[in-house]
């Protein structure tokens, strides 16, 4: 009887391999025989399921993505306050401990390489508008003015990269992001 | 009668050269090739006044951050007050222009290569950890609260980062930092 292939499974081995590498290396250090070598693959299964080093490293964008937008559903529907909601969208980006780096740092590599790549550049660009329209809707939903969404995504995206650079404490930036969610509900 | 080199200058268009090509492909897309035709010079010119790529590329960090200091020291010169000094330090990584999207862009780019990259992750906190001293002296000289500046300069970070996904645009950028700026001077 032949094997059964779970190939979502496999896919997505592969880009958490992808992560692995971009977390360490940076997109700059990505190549298939890096990539196959954290997943403990053959390059030829990596290429099997992505045809070009671009076309992983596109995937891996859109996948880091998606589950990012999962990972903030699931916590925003167990927390009912909208301005709870909005706390956790704008921690998101901060690493919080050593283990939650890696996706931090994946997610700021993709960010800065969209600067220069077009493709990257188109899928955070959306990203970051979608983020804003979240921070906008749950500002509404708490009644309080959504004119403050881009200066409050703006400050987690900086604060992200302090704390990445470890020029600046983790517990330091969430009590900065805590402290502006508590004078806007004060105000 | 030998012609007279200036070595500082040819080193200082080797730099320039080097800015354009992060500025146009990311610090991944440097080569001794790409920064000799981006100059104008043969590969060997450009190996003979850096003798690696990452010395070239680390030079340029510092160079970087040389050039970015002496423009805030020029600025805050002609600006009398500490308010007007924080504000231009704050708008500084804001790409105002098409033509300031160049250095803001290396900055970026130099900064997201910190993250993995220590000998540039030492450089990238070192000059975060002085623009944080750089804030906080000029909120106590503005007689302010200098525990506002991690806020300050991550916003700062945070916002620059949007203008060069171009997810937000320069204006409301620069508009949010005054804005920031007016609600400490009131408060």
């Amino acid at each position: 009887m032949p094997k059964i292939v779970d190939h979502d499974q496999r896919r997505t081995e592969i880009v958490h391999a992808l992560w692995e590498v971009i977390s360490e290396r940076g997109i700059e250090g990505v190549t298939f025989q890096a990539v196959a070598r954290s997943a403990g693959f053959s390059v030829g299964r990596v290429q099997h399921y992505f045809a070009s080093k671009d076309a992983l490293v596109r995937a891996g964008c859109r996948e880091l993505i998606d589950a990012s937008a999962a990972v903030h559903a699931e916590r925003t529907s167990r927390s009912q306050s909208p301005w709870e909601a909005l706390a956790q969208l704008l921690m998101q980006p901060i690493p919080r401990s050593e283990e939650l780096r890696l996706g931090a740092a994946v997610w700021y590599a993709y960010m800065a390489r969209g600067v220069v790549d077009p493709a990257i550049g188109e899928i955070a660009r959306e990203a970051t508008h979608r983020g804003l329209e979240e921070a906008s809707a749950l500002l509404r939903r708490a009644g309080a003015d959504e004119s403050a969404a881009p200066r409050l995504m703006g400050l987690s995206a900086g604060l992200a990269q302090q704390v990445l650079l470890r020029a600046v404490q983790a517990e330091e930036a969430l009590g900065l992001v805590r402290e502006e969610i508590a004078a806007l509900r004060e105000g």
